[in-house]
């Protein structure tokens, strides 16, 4: 049994966007299309190129710059784990309404010159994000190393030791462990109490290791992986009570780094379907038997889709609401944009899901 | 301790290369390219499209086509195993001097869309192969299957029981499992008797799945694995005793196949620098430890590059010899042919290990 043709949604939250540099022919580009996708808070990641979102004033400042583009929208900001923030910074983060620290283990990732090596010399400033109820988000791979035998099909995986010491170690600590990948991540986060939750990206519940090993657009990190895998995901988005919600990852990539003479940048762009993606992988895992029916309720939709990412973060619930269709669009080809960025996205020419504002 | 900066070694033998369609563009280009490279034997693969060599005629036809471009180059041809192909065929192949039938797995690679579904219908032609002496040369993949748990990472563990069917049923049918890329096929390769053996590639000797992740001209299938794995492949080089030798199955694709608009074409360009990427992934292995500064004898290097692959085909022993001078060449970013075929290889813009015919 298929998913049914049309559903009544609350607006959706989606809490894992990347809209680049803003002002930026990237951000211009990609930003105006989160609310026509049914989406009215976005959760912000800081990763910004040359020179990542390291303070408060930064991250105001580039909270401007989005609003300058669409001010419709409720942008969660976020800051990038640094060691130039003090917990000072952080107190003022909170005052200053930031949501969140993003942490990114040194090259595992995009833009992560920056990023942590250990958790160790950031004490400080965890314990203040643990008092002050400013979260944690990790991005939850270490880096590949052949002498550890770490490649980016178990980055993921090697990185839960570390997220077990930081919840022993933070026990009330608020953890977003972003686009969980592999089905010892999802059990891992239900392991933990409510304050630890998993975003899960609406790509990664369809694509395999297969998907992306001969398609560039499919590529990203953490890397799609096998299909015991996605079906751990998509059991984690049926059965998600609160503790996994949408976080697209939405990670747009001008097309010359994608197809390119150089190396592939990693990154699926699903900003502009992210709801429909969800619902067509919903619709392959019934017809594969990778779900069972009854489980894809409406309450374990609007849950993953906008509540339980709005109740993690304090957002007050969804006002508006969207109408979501089967077949009512089509994926283009690609984006472009005014200045000449292009932007290939997810499942480019399939027919999709539609969404309408009601 | 690195290697040599000089070795004299016996020319090359390269037991797996796709020559593609002759005349034609690519053949033109790749073909030229065999004997500066220190090559002088070359095992041609039958997967032609869009019709592979199924008849002895045809895989005359082919050699004569390819001696045409090259004729100092000494061409074993294969069959496609296929359901056209009789005992009565295999019979006229032995006579003809045809070295052996490639079987691929439907679905499983490039041009494998005749391929095999199971061995039983080819009971006939196998036995007679056994009793004939040809080689049966294995594509050692099952097709990916997420209702099986299959994918690229995977699906060359998953045909080794097929592999041991084989060896049961045809105790003493020559077989080569082409382009080993696991521990374990090194390890299943290693427990059958000295009619089974295992050809390796020039760039699994070098690559981990984090390489062809970001960059379209490291993808193959099988796709190169874990740093386990090519510590498997390395060992199996240098203590080969003539289990293991080398076939580059170096997989020339247009440019237009690999960085175009549509899905990436499966293959890796090595056949003009196949010894030198040898040489280059066994000084890295050094440096990283993964080699014993001892293993790599002479000896192992002309057995592996020359005598096995030789010795297992009844191929003469070389005659010519060779000098690899470390430094004394540059991978050039592309191959172009004369009617606009574009290539490129493997660890392009790198400086290579040189080789002069002496």
């Amino acid at each position: 049994m298929p998913l049914k043709d049309e559903y009544l949604l609350p607006a959706a939250a989606d809490m894992h966007v990347h809209l680049r540099n803003a002002p930026g022919p990237i951000a211009e580009l990609v930003t105006p299309t989160i609310r026509p996708a049914g989406v009215d808070v976005v959760f912000v990641m800081p990763n910004l190129a040359p020179r990542p979102v390291v303070s408060v004033d930064e991250a105001l400042e580039y909270k401007r710059q989005l609003q300058a583009i669409d001010s419709s929208i409720t942008y969660l900001m976020s800051l990038y784990l640094h060691s130039s923030i003090t917990p000072d910074e952080i107190r003022k983060a909170k005052k200053a309404g930031i949501a969140g620290v993003k942490a990114y283990p040194k090259g595992a990732t995009t833009n992560s010159e920056w990023g942590v090596l250990s958790f160790e010399p950031f004490h400080d400033v965890l314990k203040t994000m643990e008092d002050e109820g400013i979260v944690l988000n990790l991005h939850g791979e270490v880096p590949s190393s052949p002498a550890d035998g770490v490649t980016v099909m178990n980055a993921e995986a090697k990185f839960l030791p570390t997220l077990r010491d930081l919840v022993t170690k933070y026990p009330n600590l608020k953890i977003v462990l972003e686009h969980c990948t592999t089905a010892d991540a999802v059990e891992t986060v239900r392991s933990f109490g409510e304050n630890v939750v998993g975003t899960i990206t609406a790509h990664h519940l369809s694509l395999l290791v297969d998907d992306w090993s001969a398609n560039v657009n499919n590529y990203c990190k953490p890397s799609a992986k096998s299909p015991s895998d996605r079906r751990a995901l998509l059991d984690a988005l049926v059965h998600s009570n609160g503790k996994f919600f949408l976080g697209t990852d939405s990670a747009p990539h001008d097309i010359t780094a994608k197809k390119g003479p150089g190396n592939t940048a990693a990154g699926v762009f699903t900003q502009p379907f992210a709801i429909g993606y969800v619902l067509t992988a919903l619709d392959e895992a019934l017809a594969r038997g990778d779900v069972a029916p009854d489980a894809v309720t409406d309450t374990a939709l609007a849950g993953f889709l906008s509540g339980y990412g709005r109740a993690f973060y304090g957002v007050a619930a969804a006002e508006g609401r969207i109408r979501v269709r089967r077949g009512a669009a089509t994926v283009p080809a690609s984006f472009k944009g005014a200045t000449g960025a292009e932007v290939v996205p997810f499942r480019a020419g399939e027919g999709m899901w539609g969404v309408e504002w009601v």
